[in-house]
């Protein structure tokens, strides 16, 4: 008989009673009958009942042994009584007649109960992560994960994507978030840095040759943790494609997202590929924001013209300095009592707004102070434009566009939660396409660039020498789900003569970009494959699987906000020699003075 | 059609002849015929032979884009006639009349050439890797190596096993190699470590009931680099298992290694599963190495007995002092030249031995200058203890025992070497097994560790209550290749008990133990596992099936022997204010002054 067990916790069932059997695994639970004892053994595959007799020599060792001990017992497999069956559980059918038992393992009394609800404060669970990864719901989670992760690579595979490894000890990039550097012992005063993303690599595997790479690719950044952000390192699903058009890179991956959530969603529905391709500014527009969340059923409308020159002056000033209203539609809302609408007002208020104008479409007729002040005609061309119907509410927002677009993607949001408007049970994915490419900066009038300079202008060299630059779009794109946005992707520009040119219109010279980039555009200069990509993040897919809110929920060894390790106690004051060996010492800040009360 | 292809430029055969097709890649070669232009077309799937009349209208546009260059063409495909059919090729039978061509980037003039065989420096190959890369055997290595970790993970996954991601940023470790070191912006004065080896997490996941896990797992150590050890990171196909013996681990892993070596081992043979078990001590003394080749057929043997006491005084004296005489035959040498055996010896003085004596076994009776000096029942009792035939010869090594079976050893790899003895076209495993827990530091006198404190003792507490320490084995074990160790591996000490008694034997107070393994231990007081497991290494894994000395080979972008990267210039200078930030400031080493010749 092996050592340890002849079967998991989770596989014995009523075929195999009247066997010998060997288990090891987790005291989970001890109940002591007095001439009976029961204890509840488990392991990574399930829980198996192990049946004790005071007659037993081994009675009062296995009585004495705290939960979480490590045992091996060995016993026959007998049938339960078919009132004592336990049909919720796989080994319910059966228990296991203790005859042997060895102690793998005393366990301590333990800091963080692994069976039971009992909730513990977030330092102390991961201090203890071990005993915390116990737990049913962690340890459901972090298989979840592996799962996930492992779907994601087959799914990349079957797509005709080959995984490669890029390096983690690399170079600085030019752009982005804050980098975490490490000193080179061989090179005095110099620095690798981890990498942000696999950015430049992928796309020099795009000029190597490699036509469809993917990497589960470990990124890090030095940036504050938030719920959905991690500290220090977060996974993603990086990936890039040579000779591609956009709509190539959205039918390569939507196959994968929407399989993955299929998968793993429990049911849950799931957009059907392919995804919804809302542009930027139809985005800012309809909801509000690039990250639209399409579970919300409601969609704003411009109601700027019904404003213009109207009776209700507060909006009309506005909209003749050039300022837009944005209505938002709050269905089925006309019959909320004042007090609801003077607390969306009071809001609105603390996020920023001047207030939020309302009417209500009731049976009998508009309402509200806004109506009041409104020409009929007016409030009915608002309720045409906003889709509304009696019964309804619409709020306002009035402002800048952009201004408002946002503050009314705000109430948007605001309206859903306060009325429970989110479709249940769904993944809704969309991609946001037709970013702009360059912006006006309005403290300076400088054209800049919106958001990824390195993106391929949509109508390449020809609209960058014949077109406004603002009405120019880049073959950008996001991909969003449930409002969270999953990645940013882009068809690069991948032509040193465009790219000079784009940065040129942004007010940067060749020698800005030589200096800032050479390293990428020199690899340009020897044939390079048209080519774009994405990356959506890995830890967010998992967290909207297991809908839990903290990304620390689906990671193994999370550190905590602080960005500290409490289990392994990192990071640690290390020796003044091994500082000296890597030609640095230590620069601290000066200790605050403590400020006397006098 | 497509923007940029319709099949890829390894997809055209004689079935597609007629259809109009676009293909896209990079100008392989071209051949210019005069009014004919053939230019190979290669991309990631293969190459494909377009053809241009002069009459084209882009004739002239082809004819002068560079090698390298990424074109587009766009025209009808033909079969090739019967004598211009290449079979060599999979698109040999039909050619592309480009009609339309589409320059989608210019190459410059190439410092490394993709056509051809022709030879780089390594530095220079490694600044322009995405240039290297597009050659054929590069590229051939990069897919392999992705092919064998997809292979890796399935086989894993297949055995029962989940892939996890641990850390990148921990703590750093207390023991082995030195860790590269990153300082921390939030926590003053405070450093992170990259993970030699996630050891710890793994076994922790142990602890934490995850039963079976494996990962492959970047690894990170600042040192030198080697042929065979890349500077910076390293990849390795770390597993972990609980409730496991030392057979079990052997179980989990052998078909995997088996079956990576066989599906991608282009037809060399494979040692089937279960490979052989070969102890720590047989191995010194058969093989002279714990790492045994054994497609090399010599066996060495003891032959200390014959030599004691005997007329051959050198070896007699050194024996009575306790060394030990060991036999390294050399099957069918007895009829080399004087010379050869002269070119041995001079071979083992550079080598740090005093001399090389051996004897041959002529068809006429042994000889050589031992031969002479030793009685012939003695010479005979060699010839049976080495396993010798007639046309054999035999040479010895003489000394303490661990010199003398290390060097033996030597002397068995060179023999094979000299007489072209390895078996070719084969991956022959084996595992060593049985080494010692401790060892007497001959210096101090004091009992030490052999090799891996955290190991079990076999026998457990009892051993190391009962036992003398140096006849205690551990359940520690390598995994060896063609004499390649792919890794080291161990059933763990999971128990604190065992392990300060371990810990004790070599000399550390309780106290020691746990200040400097607080961690590990402090989670096996809550109820851990019997876990073992063990990390080959993927590098290797690649080197060995591509065939290639050199680890940098079978690796996308690495580092040269000195630590950079000469692609993304790493590591680097960083500005004042990133180390401000960091709390560190330089403490470079003095310039050295210039020694002037007067």
């Amino acid at each position: 008989m092996h050592a340890y067990r002849t079967h998991t916790c989770g596989q014995l069932t009523a075929s195999d009673s009247g066997i010998q059997a060997r288990l090891s695994g987790w005291v989970h639970r001890k109940r002591d009958h007095g001439n009976l004892l029961f204890v509840d053994l488990r392991d990574h595959y399930g829980v198996t009942q192990c049946v004790l007799d005071i007659s037993s020599p081994v009675f009062a060792t296995l009585e004495k042994a705290r939960p979480e001990s490590v045992i091996t017992v060995t016993g026959k497999v007998v049938s339960r009584s078919a009132d004592t069956i336990n049909p919720r559980l796989p080994t319910g059918a059966i228990e296991l007649y203790v005859a042997e038992l060895e102690i793998q393992s005393i366990a301590d009394p333990l800091p963080i109960q692994v069976y039971g609800e009992q909730e513990y404060p977030e330092d102390m669970r991961l201090k203890y992560r071990f005993l915390d990864l116990r737990r049913e719901d962690v340890h459901a989670n972090m298989m979840l994960r592996s799962k996930v992760i492992s779907y994601l690579r087959r799914a990349m595979q079957d797509q005709g994507f080959t995984e490669f490894q890029t390096p983690i000890l690399t170079a600085s990039s030019p752009e982005g978030a804050r980098d975490y550097l490490v000193p080179s012992r061989i090179h005095p005063g110099k620095f690798y840095a981890l990498p942000q993303a696999p950015q430049q690599f992928k796309q020099l595997l795009m000029v190597a040759g490699f036509d469809k790479y993917f990497q589960v690719a470990p990124c890090f950044r030095d940036e504050a943790g938030r719920a959905d952000r991690s500290p220090g390192e977060f996974y993603q699903l990086d990936f890039e494609m040579s000779y591609c058009t956009q709509d190539d890179v959205f039918a390569a991956i939507e196959p994968v997202l929407e399989g993955v959530f299929k998968e793993f969603g429990n049911g849950r529905k799931v957009t059907p590929a392919p995804f919804p391709r809302i542009p930027y500014a139809e985005s800012m527009l309809k909801y509000g924001s690039d990250k639209p969340d399409l579970r919300n059923p409601i969609v704003i409308a411009d109601v700027t013209e019904p404003f213009r020159g109207s009776g209700f002056g507060l909006f009309a000033k506005l909209v003749d300095k050039g300022g837009v209203v944005r209505a938002i539609p709050a269905p089925g809302a006309a019959g909320q009592p004042r007090s609801w609408f003077d607390k969306m007002n009071e809001w609105a208020r603390e996020n920023g707004a001047g207030g939020l104008g309302y009417i209500q479409f009731a049976a009998d007729g508009p309402k509200g102070p806004i109506a009041k002040n409104l020409e009929p005609e007016r409030v009915a061309a608002i309720k045409s434009a906003a889709n509304l119907k009696d019964g309804d509410a619409v709020f306002f927002a009035c402002d800048k566009e952009d201004v408002a677009a946002k503050f009314a993607g705000l109430v948007r949001t605001k309206i859903a939660n306060e009325m429970d408007l989110l479709e249940k049970d769904v993944f809704k994915f969309c991609w946001t396409v037709d970013f702009p490419m360059y912006e006006r900066n309005e403290e300076t009038g400088q054209i800049e660039f919106s958001h990824n300079p390195f993106s391929m202008p949509q109508g390449g060299m020809e609209a960058l020498l014949n077109q406004d630059p603002l009405t120019i779009n880049a073959y950008q794109y996001d991909i969003v789900c449930n409002g969270v946005e999953l990645s940013s992707g882009a068809i690069r520009n991948h032509r040193p003569d465009i790219m000079y040119k784009a940065f040129e219109i942004a007010g940067y010279s060749a020698a800005h970009v030589e200096e800032h980039f050479g390293g990428m555009l020199n690899a340009f200069k020897f044939g390079a494959p048209p080519h774009g990509g994405s990356a959506p993040g890995i830890d967010r897919i998992v967290m909207l699987l297991a809908d839990e809110p903290n990304i620390r929920e689906v990671i193994l060894f999370p550190m905590n906000q602080q960005a500290q390790d409490l289990l392994m106690q990192a990071p640690a004051e290390v020796t003044p020699e091994r500082l000296r060996e890597l030609h640095i010492k230590l620069d601290l800040p000066k200790p605050k003075k403590e400020v006397k009360a006098e």
